[in-house]
């Protein structure tokens, strides 16, 4: 932690932050520059984490130097992780991907889908039981039963299931049927809802939140962890911008930046992140180039009928096209895959 | 709604549009232009929920021309609400000051922050016992113990206490202890605490999310009304965009926005938006000026020693001055004050 | 300045970085924490601009100290300015008003607007003659036949003038005719352009850039002062947010940033800002109270006529009925006005 | 266009726009919903520029049908275009690397890394002679100088040549010696610069503004082809967004919807839009794998010592180690490329 003193801090507010620091079992280093004074701390920061030194008098900010996560950090742990879900595992060296609808709608299309996926090449199938939607009036989900259709297709299928949950009687629920739970965007900084799913012990997929910084993100992924659970997966699904010709703007440096950061999976959403079905298949391949771990992607029997997002969702014969395409992206990442 | 096909739509891809929509038993208004032609839709639109014309052949897009929110709409509501809280009421005719720590920390400190901010004219005293802090390991809030000393500072103050809930649980104790339950920034699209909120009868102050539009925030409040509960409060901290020199920043448009677009009552909270003691001032004058129904301040009798948020928070005789200060605005504004 | 070495530099990596900071004759402070060394460097950090220390072996980042503008900053300068312009001047004792249309339209537009504006309290008469439209087929003004009637306009009514110059040949007509040019946001890093409106002497209104950070606005300013023109005024305008309800998002805690940052007057444009009439009031009494030195409103005398921007325009009724509500708040902010 | 009613809108007020329209000799389209009435116009919408319908009585909003961009616009030209630069062409068949120092800093280095980079597989050298810089104390550039040395570069090499302009200067001096100009993303919207380039008939790269929608950047581009230059090659360089860790934020989407809205080819500025050179590559693949034309990278003899934008350069062998990854890639999208 480094304090920077105002230009004109006098000595006496130099030495009341100093003594602050001393008081607290910490070294002091001053930087007498011509201009301004440079305080550094040296010592477990934590001991100040009942002062607020940066409305002590002279001090002009304070610069952080070490990251608030430590369980994320790639610094403490520098290999990648590669996390084990269901008959799987998302890392480093495969490339993962999730297909599904939107929203489960019934069994029958639920099943549908995930043969078709599976036949294609996906090793997980997504699906959505509780629908997060901005109008109350919108389709909120099957909630268990969508659940159980989930189960069913994993039986079916073998593919392993994904599902988002947006509170504790949902993780409660999913923990009987599904292979991993999905936080969604607007849930990244539902705090009680990151600790409870740290506490279930399944396999977490973490969205960004739409205006999240990558800092936040990891201190998110962080809640989860430092309840136990260590499987945690995170998913770039676009920020929130000022342009509108796509629904969100899919940040892709997310995916090397985390990849300097942290040491956890990091899969992209081009569905989500675009809103536009014409623009998957390009990000989709974009992504695998730049170093993602998988993808979601949204697939659905009639898009035309889907009760949530269908302008976004892949026709069947479209994600077959797009799964072939990626064979050698897969590739050339050197990433099993099919 | 209106569907503005592409420019190379063919008759058939018109065609089966119009069908679609009179299937549904709606009427359809061909309006087609030189180069374009757009598709009106008359009667109630829900009955196209399950249909995705968006992604039919020959749609372009689709403009919606009602908004998605009912009760929280000033089209069927013209008169601005007053919400009853407490002993006092939020809307046009007073200006609200809640003032007090951004966290509880103990007792003898909140009952000493009440008491003076009540002598300064304050109506509510506000304080947070469950904290939602971007990493799990800073000060997350004294939890139910925080909510008693909210009772204790009423019963000897007599001020109106208003808290920040994260979960049902939270609610579930709040209602026992507090006059009005405040749904935090990063809570504003947790559909489920919106609900139980709405559940609980209980006054809400729902903060505008980070990166919500204010359509998205109508829709927020419109989740706590359709539980039944209309006593929803507004309040602007600050959205997340480029600009650093303030931790957020506050658009202050919002105020007429919400004015135009709804009844509900919108308070304003410079500290957060800000996070900048300096700037709170002139920021809370300018609040009223706009036409704000009331203020969110942060007091603490030591911001030195704060365990959450103290560079942002006045000194009690800063909020002196500020509140004698804001006497001549509310005058302006023709609000009751002092 | 100070450096901030990664958790793993060696010995050799901080030595190599010390020697180069002493050889140009610079003093380093070296701070060895637990986890990470940070060096502080003391003397005229000039002399390192062509040393890219930030990749340097074993350097993580670098902190900047003190900000790179220096004649626009508040802390060699720190009375605020009154910049004199035509007749009267712009700073902290008054309240100043700029109105007039968009754009230039024809003579006896200007002239009968000018009339009105000054009868209801302006001190300025703005309008465009030079037009910076998005798109090409859209009006581009009148040119030097518009700055002919804003000189006629001055010498009718005795208002002050400005005008946007978006060329050197559009700052050379403009010397000639009126007292103010105006860079629009457009231009804000134009730094050709800055330098010339530097070079003319003439005082200059800076609008804000739509993405601009207030230390590159200054930043902007320092070009113009640097060339030996003191006399800047800033003009917050709006920038760009992920919120579609107003044009812009005015980011109105620019006014105090500005006035702890700078010495330079500034106000403020809710007309554009905002780009709906009926928030241009509220937003301008706000701007009053957050401290601004003026406002600069667009009126028309047939706003549904106007050939650019007509739906943020005032009729002459609602300005004056706005200038006589400002009276009240230029009082509560000592300004002198009408 | 489309015309929204308020819901409140009497007959008069829906009679009054509707004479409006069809005063100017379009036809009005009337479709009256059950809660609001909808006005399609039909016919040459540029015949009612100078009426403002916005603020009509009764008009809610106005909803623009067609783009105002045409030349740049695919739906007239619906195969992409490919540009001839020099001795090649930017367009579908070829992936072209513009590669060199952001600032030409001598004749020696200019030279020293033309050879480089064309010995690993560029085809442009780039190289800043006016470099727009947001602090006026900083190098601006070596101007004509620069310009001489890039003419020279191109004399030994046979590379193609591409460098900024900042002013009519700069491009009555870049037409002697550059095979193409780059309007920078400062000046996006500075319509007198980009007039002029249209006017110099030079092939013009195109820079994305910070804050500009694609649209903008697409009318940006109309205004140098409405000038009779049709030889627009568009970069996406990344936006401002509230996203710190990277120095942009690289909008990789852009890529495919530019493709779907434009005939223009685009290409890619890796280091710029993140600012560090770590993050260069894995970007650099994933731009061509969504479908890029080509990148502009930066190189660096020394990127320790460069006088600009040193800790995003790659090294002489990183930019190798790329060129060569880049192979496969481009051989994936049927590029021709080395």
């Amino acid at each position: 932690m480094i304090i920077i003193m105002k230009r004109n801090a006098s000595k006496e507010a130099v030495d009341h932050v100093s003594n602050i620091i001393r008081s607290k079992g910490l070294e002091v280093h001053l930087s007498q520059g011509q201009e301004v004074t440079i305080i550094g701390v040296v010592g477990d920061k934590s001991r100040l984490a009942d002062q607020n030194l940066e409305i002590a008098p002279g001090v002009d900010r304070i610069v952080p130097v070490t990251e608030s996560y430590k369980l994320a950090n790639k610094k403490f742990h520098p290999q990648p992780s590669a996390i084990p879900v269901g008959n799987t595992e998302i890392g480093p060296n495969t490339l993962t991907i999730m297909a599904g609808p939107c929203a489960v709608e019934s069994e029958e299309q639920l099943l549908l889908i995930a043969h078709e996926v599976k036949k294609a090449g996906a090793t997980f199938v997504r699906g959505g039981a509780y629908k997060p939607r901005t109008s109350p009036y919108s389709f909120q989900g099957l909630e268990e039963e969508g659940l159980r259709y989930m189960a069913k297709a994993k039986a079916e299928t073998g593919l392993n299931t994904i599902c988002e949950v947006v509170s504790e009687a949902a993780i409660e629920a999913a923990v009987k049927y599904v292979d991993m739970i999905q936080i969604g965007a607007r849930n990244m900084q539902n705090f009680q809802l990151l600790k409870e799913a740290g506490r279930s012990g399944l396999p977490v997929l973490l969205k960004r939140g739409l205006a999240a910084t990558i800092d936040e993100w990891l201190n998110a992924a962080e809640y989860i962890m430092s309840e136990g659970n260590s499987k945690v997966v995170l998913c770039e699904r676009g920020i929130r911008t000022f342009e509108t010709a796509t629904r969100n703007t899919l940040d892709i440096s997310a995916v090397p930046v985390i990849k300097a950061k942290s040491h956890l999976p990091i899969i992209v959403d081009p569905s989500h992140a675009t809103g536009v079905r014409d623009y998957v298949s390009p990000l989709a391949k974009c992504a695998v180039a730049a170093g993602a771990d998988g993808l979601m992607i949204e697939v659905h029997n009639n898009p035309a009928c889907a009760l949530s997002d269908g302008p976004q969702s892949l026709t069947f014969p479209q994600f077959e096209v797009l799964s072939d395409e990626l064979i050698p992206y897969a590739k050339l990442a050197e990433r099993k895959f099919r």
